[in-house]
């Protein structure tokens, strides 16, 4: 049986929208390293950057009935996010899935799979995550569940949990987590632009963090030259 | 033996004509999702488009002797088709074997391995589409076959087949039903623009299809929220 | 036990320059085919180009601690290339080292690993080669060795080589061979540029070079049509 | 913070003994073909089977220390199933850790990385699937949490849910969920026994499902020969 | 419209008994180094060896049901030849079709895709090279082809040809070509035969072809050590 | 300009002796975790293990000519190391070849491409590590170098260094520090010897090490149950 859930518990908005500009790798990091999705879901143009909560929606391989069901559940600000059950590089995605997805006021498509139409999606600014590009159509015969958690591109995302994605990937957010999380994001990236401006000037990590000390604790030997 | 076969018969030029603007993967459903080259297949600049007659071309791993064969069997408005006879990724290809294909109209490359000069290309404005960027170059040593049927990414490509490529891929339509299937590609496109309108007002693609109660019928259950 | 060697013997500036305009391509094909990093080291944005001697940098797997070890180590036009000890496709570099690296003149970075902050490093104008874009950080718990021979992405590299890296990809040349190749990739350029021009008259490389009796001796039969 | 579980809901020993020789693939249909691991995943030698809760262990990148901590909280009967926190093909696991496990009654192992020493672990008769066979050793310097829901090879994995492995893979059943999908993987198995026989007397599958004349109205057409 | 095509032209039993011992490599070889399959095409246990007329059977992704079709097309001695029409690893077959085949005599499989139950597969001696295994089931919803040219692995097969595969991989011989091309392999076979004598002998094939001129000739030279 | 060196300063054969029952595992941790070859490298039966020096062979792409040249520089206890010189998976060794060198008593191959005959040379027992079975065969035309230091799956191999090589991949030792490594291998075998033996009595690995003070200062945190 497949289910479709119609309500869920979105990440608050104020919420998401501290998250306006910071970037991946500062939320990585803010939450001890962990939640990032695979490596190879890019985007389909550069530069970009979204946040907002995850409706999550399965698809089976070669099918992509149920992001139309998907679609329905979306409100403003939403990402959606599309996992097959089974590995597929099909583009189960394109500029009229956009199109609609655009008029609810979606922010954008995270999809371990393949998409198409990028140049209309580029063109109409309509963000994009995947794993690849490609234009191989799909059919539309069974079901799946939206709005149940489900595991993209090796990452456990809950609908509602918030996604942040940008130039460098995509992280997935815990929605209980997401205030803290912002907080020590927006602490870490203050913390970023002090020592942003004492490496402009020319001053060492080796300095700025003292670690000269440990370094030389741990075995580090210094030469002179090729010959020592 | 390797043969160069001089005389191809090409998909005609008012024919090609037609596919100016149509896209990859509206030729792909239209010709019932068949022919499309592997996803590995990747323009070397965004956007991109083109279309035309296939001048195929057999190189061995590592030699592109047989592009300069192959470039004089190519007329103004050709696409040419490389395939290596085993997986090679070198750099095949660069920005002299472009200017001379330029000189002789010839609209882009389709290239099953690598290519090179990929900054002197996109400066040309000479798409090509690629297994993978390369420096590698190769030799001239090796005979192999210019206008004979091949395999290239997957898929079988006969010389003056219609290849139509942009942004999503490639996509390769028969010579015999390259007419059909653009009558079919502008009925779709001309569908699609309808449906658009309507996607762009924000009506749902559940109802523009009529699919509400199909899915009902295989089984799909709406609950009101996670807990039900 | 980790070393750090601090002085090398760095290809000349005065050949450094002379790379200036020179394509990885070119290089390669100047030395005999050789000494090009794999394929899969691709460049966060293009077009882009640069050159300058090597100070290499090994790292532990997830652990970017040396690199700003190495960062002490170079000098205005210097090129930084890090390779992991084992394969890793984690983000071990992002802004605040590229900041540190452009304080102190570095061209660039070559990187075997992943990479991140690139929307950031595209901004800044700081080029980078890399395995994977990937937000995925690192820890500063282990040593390796500075400014030590070391395999990356399949090529051995020597402080103080020359690394040439544009949109192509990237190349090594070693620092006793690099005035050599220099003459070399200049004559190349200047022989290409002439063919160049025969290229853009129409002219074929069939009869430009004198291919046709040796392509026949090989065996090479042209037939007039597919039923010939 | 990384903690460990010491106590876990297991799947009932009675319902794991069920599964004693049910295969990967009947588990994965009798469950409506979900749970299954990444096809990368790999036994290091076959014919093999086993089934068992899961103790599960996180890991960072190239640090298999908690590997040791997982250990301990392993029971008879338990499969202990490893994930890193970030891609790492490195061998965590190895032939001491192998006969420690064996000692305390454990079935073998799940690791979404490298293992080594497999020429022992054939001779032990300590079954393993993994991503890979690699000597790249681990260091012990960081935590990570045992006994915690993760991510293995793009499938969440509670401890104590059921593990099933074969020839052909890895399957993950819900602890909640092991005891019916015994009994439907039981009776599909009966079932199949049933068809098998039909199949072996040579009946088709056509005409045991009755689908020829589904096969037609959805329009299969068939033809004499290839002249038709 | 998907069209199964009844009575093909397969290539004569008395020259497929021929090949009952040629090896692939020998046939890759004898007809000019061509028509070899992608080289992830594995066989599921080894040694292993087969040749046989190919029934080819297109797949949608994710869909087995014209696997059953294409059964009862197949005759003794025939080899099935299975190909997605868009790429796909799930697990197509199994051991219920692998009974269905051998009970009408067929000799193995040829699969572009996922194998499963290869436990079960590797004690019936049903041999099977496939991209993948994975247990992965699929569905029963979408049409496609029988016995219709198709490309497999990236090398194109008609129905009819000649399939050979062992433990290096699957060659297709063109159906009018075999004869000859078994010539040409038992002869090269004799001929490999009386070079093994001389090669175990301790003779060297740099004087049993006479290749030290021509390598002096294209400028090879030996100096006596490392210091030269 | 190609070149074969005659002699090269070979490891001595009572060191090599020493490594007959080493584990390439061993080794790795023995010399600091360094010299693994890619993980790709894979053998083509198991069992199996070799230890002797390297005869170093380049070979163009789809070429194998220099092998040819490389056996006549082989004496008996060698092993023979062949990388392209760009990325290539053709079968460039098959059944003559592993004859040739066993005649001359050479201990096995490692190659960075592919390899075929892989029955004949199970049956022969001459062991082969690869990077693929492929039966694509290569042609004999152009020149590279022999006993030449090359990078061979990603690691710097001198001719005369140790190669040791098992069923969990390869490894390689300099020349100078084969004594040394054999050494420490061969102490550290002893010391698991005893390990082993408390593991195989029950004994944890966290109580063997004294790890859980060191844990616990990390921060490690057990809790009873899911609940706390």
């Amino acid at each position: 049986m497949s289910v479709v859930v119609r309500n869920i518990n979105r990440v608050e908005q104020s919420v998401v929208d501290g998250y306006g500009k910071i970037g991946v790798a500062t939320v990585h990091e803010a939450q001890g390293r962990k939640g990032l999705l695979a490596s190879y879901m890019r985007p389909i143009y550069r530069p970009c950057h979204m946040a907002g909560p995850a409706v999550t929606c399965e698809v089976p391989p070669g099918d992509n009935w149920m992001i139309h069901v998907a679609v329905e559940m979306c409100k403003p600000g939403d990402v959606l996010v599309v996992a097959p059950t089974s590995p597929c590089e099909d583009g189960y995605f394109g500029d009229l899935l956009a199109t609609s997805l655009k008029a609810r006021g979606v922010k954008g498509l995270i999809i371990d799979a393949g998409i198409r139409d990028v140049k209309d999606l580029t063109e109409m600014g309509f963000p994009a995550w995947s794993k690849a590009v490609y234009a191989q159509g799909t059919v539309k015969e069974t079901l799946a569940n939206v709005n149940r958690p489900l595991v993209c591109a090796n990452q456990l995302i809950n609908p509602g949990d918030l996604i942040v994605a940008d130039d460098d990937g995509v992280v997935v957010v815990r929605r209980g987590e997401a205030k803290d999380i912002l907080e020590k994001s927006v602490s870490r990236e203050e913390k970023e632009a002090k020592s942003r401006k004492r490496y402009v000037a020319g001053e060492l990590g080796l300095d700025m963090y003292g670690w000269r000390q440990r370094l030389a604790e741990k075995g580090l030997k210094y030469v002179e030259g090729p010959e020592d």
